[in-house]
């Protein structure tokens, strides 16, 4: 497939997915999940194909475990769709009223944000997830996924993209893209895809940003930190250190470094180092935190890794502004977390803290879109703008502003003794 | 002054101004309008210095106007500043609560960006309108001003910066790049920069836009139409049409090319010839249309090209849908218009033009902030994230999730028997 004719086939798709009416999007879901569902044996088999040729190439376990797509997971890929097709239409949801004048009203309301460049490492499911949440959310998809799992993708794309239209949506909505150089290309196409989401390492996610001008929803890094304030209930710090360390390691909301205040150490550290050993977790210390427990020596080069592993890095700290700069300097504004008594320490720390996600007395690993309430989730984004830690589909929307008027012009507005603008807040909804 | 060195101290400044109170920054807007009348004089030699040298080195006219800075344009700005601190504190305000389970609750609370990139041609007065605009919304200001304006500029930022720093605000919010080469390596400072905001010609901010990863607020063209509908009032389509054209024809949201239904081309072509000769408008038209009156011939570029002047393109169209794929391919997605006697039409119009701003029976000319009552214009976009169309101090704002707990931990919520989440909407403020 050329890349530049999928690309103008998305654009065109794009505008007329946008006004697709929800019944219809939700009806292209059900007949996804449906289709997959029916199909299983023949995505197993090539994911089959896919998994033999990845053996034969020696592709590394964890590798080859990401890769498998078996019937477990195309039932809770479906699951995930018609979770989707429960949740509410997110366009055309008016955001704002405002009257300017009589008869001249601007509204605010929500839209797709149009052609979304999706690029994923070996995981299958991320392509079933991510179509369905742009079909959902009205927005159009180039897909790449990885050379591994080719038959296993051009499959799942065939099927997702047929049912689809079959339910209505506009054909050339989705695309998938096979090779290597395609990646290049797509990064270089900000005139016609609008944002980028990438699944896969860190590494993988950091090329991405570092070699596009089109918007990247996601993050490189999750160096999450939890902070344990002086007069903070140490069994609350330990419970709360354990589970953001040790509940799941290999997620980026999983917690890399410990400091804790210099008043707390010589009674915490003790007590922390027994409840992470018995969990299997080695601790690298500062110096000051090796004067307390014996462990390991912490290097300069531990505070800004994200082990993702059963390591934790831990540094005492004179105060909690010392904290506050620690994790502003080697963090990487994800999640961070302050076990304190003191409810104001909890606000000042929140508001130091340059990270999307801050959390007062509970673990790091909340950070996330379901456990948030959000109904799907489209990605963790450490941006800085348009959306910031767990995104949903809000992530995927924009908006337009559209005005209803009734002949004004400007002029009318502009002159000597001009017309003034109300400037009226309106309860009431486009349409 | 380092460039790399200002940046460092810009974002410890941006995490400490995310923070201050709306008293101080108030304090500070208020300090610095008054700093600026007091030394009006001093400025405006600078000023002169500049002027002296632009006549010397023989800019164009055009140029030397945006460059003039005189007592008048002071007391424009100081108003400008002035109005800013009438307005609301972004910063703070929750924009949703949910609680997760019995004491544990989640706010998303909106925060400044942090560190703006502000890059700038002549004008000095954008100098002082967006250094203000990042104080009010708690954003540091890394500023780039145009080398002929480099006395005015290094006096303006002198004036704001030490007026704010005595207001409170901290010391390194505001730095003053002033070499060419210092462009482009803020272009390259993802790590520094937030947000680029441009203030320039188009070429100008194309250029910044296709040379940075930093995300880019702002829009390059200003190709807006009006599209005169079958069936529409032929007066007010006179009226909207000339408002559009002529109203001011330097700005992007002028039209530059008029879409006619056939079945009205006839009886409005010669009346629309009439009113837009009668206002010094040079027309040029497709075959068709040119089958109706006597103008100039357009051609496959003037689709394409935003005159920015007493010039307008017109085409006529067989149909409302020929007329969208007319905008959607040459517009640039700012501000398109329907004038239509059929309110169905205008918003099927609406759904399928692809601009940030789409209108039904008012003029182009009203795509603005402080005719939509945004309170102050950042810009005016055709991003397809973050802020689109006429974009408020919102569009300097992020937000930051926030949760706050009782020693809550992850595993609770995850194993068998798990505790299930609320999720229950919260109607209180963050405090």
């Amino acid at each position: 497939m050329d890349i530049q004719q999928a690309a103008a086939r998305a654009k065109e798709a794009a505008i007329r997915l946008a006004a697709v009416k929800t019944d219809v999007k939700n009806l292209a879901l059900t007949k996804i999940a449906k289709a997959l569902e029916e199909r299983a044996e023949e995505i197993v088999a090539a994911n089959r194909a896919d998994l033999a040729r990845a053996e034969t190439e020696q592709l590394a376990a964890p590798l080859l475990k990401r890769l498998r797509f078996d019937a477990d997971k195309i039932a809770e890929a479906c699951t995930g769709i018609m979770s989707l097709v429960a949740l509410p239409d997110p366009v055309g949801i008016t955001l704002s009223a405002t009257e300017l004048d009589a008869g001249l009203e601007l509204y605010r309301v929500s839209c797709p944000i149009g052609v979304i460049g999706v690029i994923f490492e070996s995981r299958p499911d991320a392509l079933v997830q991510i179509s369905s949440l742009c079909l959902k959310s009205g927005n159009a998809a180039l897909l790449k996924g990885g050379s591994e799992a080719v038959e296993t993708n051009r499959i799942l794309a065939g099927i997702i993209n047929a049912a689809a239209i079959e339910a209505g949506i506009p054909g050339g909505w989705l695309a998938l893209l096979e090779t290597r150089d395609q990646v290049a290309e797509m990064l270089a196409m900000d005139e016609s895809i609008d944002l980028i989401v990438p699944r896969g390492s860190n590494a993988f996610v950091k090329h991405i940003m570092d070699n596009t001008n089109i918007p990247v929803l996601g993050h490189a890094d999750g160096i999450c930190h939890v902070y344990v304030d002086k007069g903070a209930d140490l069994d609350m710090a330990e419970r709360i250190v354990v589970d953001s360390k040790c509940q799941y390691v290999a997620v980026c909301n999983a917690a890399e470094t410990i400091l804790v205040h210099q008043a707390v150490a010589a009674a915490f550290l003790p007590q922390m180092k027994k409840a992470l050993e018995e969990k299997g977790v080695a601790i690298r210390g500062c110096e000051k935190t090796r004067e307390v427990i014996d462990v390991a020596a912490a290097t300069e080069a531990d505070w800004a890794t994200e082990y993702l592993d059963t390591i934790v890095s831990v540094r005492v700290v004179k105060s909690m502004d010392a904290a506050m700069a620690h994790i502003n300097r080697y963090g990487s504004g994800h999640t961070d977390v302050i076990v304190s008594a003191d409810r104001a320490r909890g606000i000042r720390f929140m508001d130091y803290v340059d990270s999307g996600d801050v959390f007062f007395n509970c673990s790091s690993r909340f950070s996330d879109g379901f456990r948030y309430g959000l109904g799907a989730e489209v990605g963790i984004s450490t941006n800085k703008i348009h959306a910031r830690g767990p995104v949903g589909l809000e992530g995927l929307m924009i908006y337009q502003w559209r005005m209803m008027g009734t002949g004004q012009i400007v002029a009318d507005y502009a002159c000597d003794n001009a017309r003034p603008f109300t400037h009226r807040k309106l309860e009431k909804d486009f349409r």
